[in-house]
């Protein structure tokens, strides 16, 4: 480690131009203690054990999601944060009832489907429909007006597996969007591939934007290993019948909680490490990938930190609610602490699952860049490298990151990560202990050097 | 070849006190031709992909399983095997209606799960009780009277993964006997892990066998990832009440059929040899590794040797009807076919799945041996071995085999089979295609050996 803090020191010397803050060695030396540590910590399985048994899965505005409220402020107090309170959401309440497909004709057989986030009812009993079938989303935008009037829109292209996760925005819009542009153009319900990587029957659902004005029609996502069963059907040139059958309920608007627990800092108390992830999840699985591991990794960071030394600025970890329809934990949380930006000295989110860190991203002024490289520099035992992104901040910090607060991302591994998000599949066994424990080492890196460094990292 | 040739001309020579049939070299050479072939031919994934396809999920007595007998004639009639026919078969008709499961307390879920093959319902609306917990079907059994009163028995033990498979029949007792031994101790319901090595949210069902004049209590497999998910509440010491609601329907026996396709020998036409797999189907999946590829392997094994020269025995084909319920079809041949035992020179059945035949195993007299290394001698360039077991003649020819006919296994790697085995998971995208040709080329050297060698296998 010597070598490395002499290196550091040199290295902040040679800047020149730019004014740097020196980070102390003492920082540094604990930042890679505190590395070394995580890697032989349980605490992030415990808390991802406990959330992922003890509250299971836990949608928006469930019974589970306030299970989950009080777990999360149970879990922070015990775990002996400073501050522990809940910040009040209004959300939507949503939920599947029943989910059912069959191919009618020409070959009768059940098929496994998900109903989308959000998505409304079929008619009482059902709807009977032949298909239109679409490779893309951007397909069905392309076809003409009324070409699927009447008829269930199936849209089939598959998402590519990458560690960057980009299929994901290659293959999102024919969920995101595809209710509504199948509406435009005359269909009565839509039926998609999954959007994921895996080839189990497991379908996956996530959240799909009605828009205003245009007719709400029933979406429902097929496992991949249907929608190869569709695709070897149209091979043959055939006409497929669907029938469809999704009930969902939305009832009335209720509150969750955006739960925060800090450890309180020594010198400046009032400036702000941000992290977190979300608390809520699909109600398929138990939400351990997503977001169960966020929300252990920070607390386990936060609490690693807490146990070596009280930081020089406060940490707070943020267990977010309703992110996943529709990111209102996030917005809320910018609301209310709108004044509070400038105190957010950074801040980021963990909500990519629990494979490895492979990249570090920044969105930081220039005179803030040698601190990313330190923490960089105490990450090379671990395998994360610069990444080339600019940090958005994730979902829920996204708001704040846009109103002006320096964020890093710790871009994780996501060639294994689609195979499981947003499925019955989202299960515990699903998360490899020793990944989980690089990611809270990495974190440990990042939030300690961001808490003990006097610098800035404003943009 | 000529220096393999010659080396089993010179071994049957040197066998000396046995009087030893030998192989012709033609036969020989025709042999390694097929399996050469075979490794490059699409037939096998192609009858595969179709029973798949275009039928689907086929429970015995079921519309589709009448569906898969249509397709079975059809399949045999348009790839020219001589003879094509059917043989009526009883069938008891059951099926399930509606399976699910909710942890009640102490921390409220709900479980994913599979009715048992052969369940009651429970009663109307469901019951709720709470568990009582077994590490396996032995300690369910050495437990007192009455252990289990009023309560839901659950057996945890997890099957062992290992290419012979052998964990099924050590975790199977609990899915086999479980619920008859649960209502023997006063159970009012049974769970169980699902006999099954996958990590999915996949529960595996199969059947269960009530005992007479014991009473029929509702049985179930969890998945593994909610199995694991009982076991971290049990390691809390914490009781378990659940709710289950199945419900499931026994119909009048109705009649299926076993399919039968033959390429008549040339030489020796009433001497048979007999090879087929099941064509029914649990009602999950599409049956794609049980047992599709056993129909699929041994349909191109026969196809491929037809089309290269008539062979001088017949060839038959036998899809049997109503295997996964209880061997219906296998006994029903038997039964039918017991003044023709003589003339069935020799009989496998493929029913393992779809990865690669790992040995040989044989059930024939010693003269016959040197055939069966002959078998094996080709069959060395797709890495099977020689077998230390004695073939039984899997479940469908097990009747045939009991009553004297010769048999040999082609023992296949099991290694992945049980994590898809009786899952909706069971789907063709589970087949590597590279594994189902190595299966064909392994047949079509037994198949081929045995129809044109002039040795009888003679027990």
């Amino acid at each position: 480690l010597r070598q490395l803090i002499i290196g550091f020191t040199l290295s902040c010397l040679a800047t020149g131009a730019v004014i740097a803050q020196e980070i102390s060695p003492q920082t540094l030396t604990q930042a890679a203690s505190l590395r070394d540590t995580a890697l032989q910590s349980d605490i992030a399985w415990d808390v991802l054990e406990s959330l992922t048994t003890e509250v299971g899965p836990r949608m928006a505005g469930s019974p589970a999601d306030a299970k989950a409220v009080a777990w999360g402020q149970a879990k922070l107090t015990s775990l002996g944060f400073d501050k522990v309170w809940t910040e009040a959401v209004t959300v939507p309440v949503w939920r599947c009832l029943h989910e059912s497909a069959y191919i009618e004709s020409p070959f009768a057989q059940p098929l496994t489907i998900a109903a989308l986030g959000g998505s409304v009812s079929t008619p009482k009993g059902g709807l009977k429909a032949e298909i239109i079938h679409f490779n893309s989303y951007e397909d069905l935008v392309a076809s003409p007006a009324n070409s699927a009037k009447g008829k269930i829109v199936y849209i089939s292209n598959k998402m590519e597996r990458h560690p960057s996760g980009r299929g994901y925005g290659q293959a999102g819009p024919a969920r995101f969007m595809g209710p509504a542009e199948a509406a435009k153009k005359g269909a009565i319900a839509l039926v998609i591939r999954s959007v994921g990587t895996d080839s189990q029957r497991s379908p996956h659902t996530g959240m799909t934007n009605y828009e205003d004005g245009v007719k709400k029609i029933p979406a429902a996502a097929l496992s991949n290993p249907d929608a190869d069963q569709m695709d070897r059907i149209l091979n043959r040139n055939k006409n497929i019948t669907l029938s469809l059958n999704i009930v969902t309920e939305t009832a009335k608007d209720t509150v969750s909680y955006n739960v925060i627990g800090e450890i309180t800092g020594s010198e400046h108390p009032e400036q702000i490490v941000a992290i977190g992830g979300h608390l809520d999840s699909w109600d398929q699985g138990t939400g351990a990938v997503d977001d169960g591991a966020g929300i252990a990794i920070t607390v386990a960071a936060a609490k690693l930190i807490a146990q070596q030394q009280r930081p020089k600025r406060t940490i707070r970890v943020v267990m977010f609610a309703a992110e996943e329809i529709g990111v209102f934990g996030g917005n809320q949380y910018a609301l209310v602490h709108k004044d509070e930006l400038k105190n957010h000295i950074i801040g980021a989110e963990s909500d990519g699952g629990a494979g490895n860190v492979l990249a570090l991203s920044s969105n930081v002024g220039r005179q803030s860049l040698h601190a990313i490289d330190a923490m960089l520099a105490l990450m090379a035992p671990l395998n994360v490298v610069r990444s080339d992104r600019v940090s958005g901040g994730s979902a829920d910090f996204g708001p704040m990151v846009k109103a002006g607060m320096p964020a890093v991302g710790l871009e994780q591994d996501h060639s294994e990560y689609f195979d499981i998000h947003h499925t019955p599949d989202d299960t515990l066994n699903k998360v490899h202990p020793d990944q989980l424990a690089q990611n809270v080492a990495a974190w440990a890196i990042f939030v300690k050097i961001a808490a003990d460094w006097e610098g800035h990292f404003d943009r």
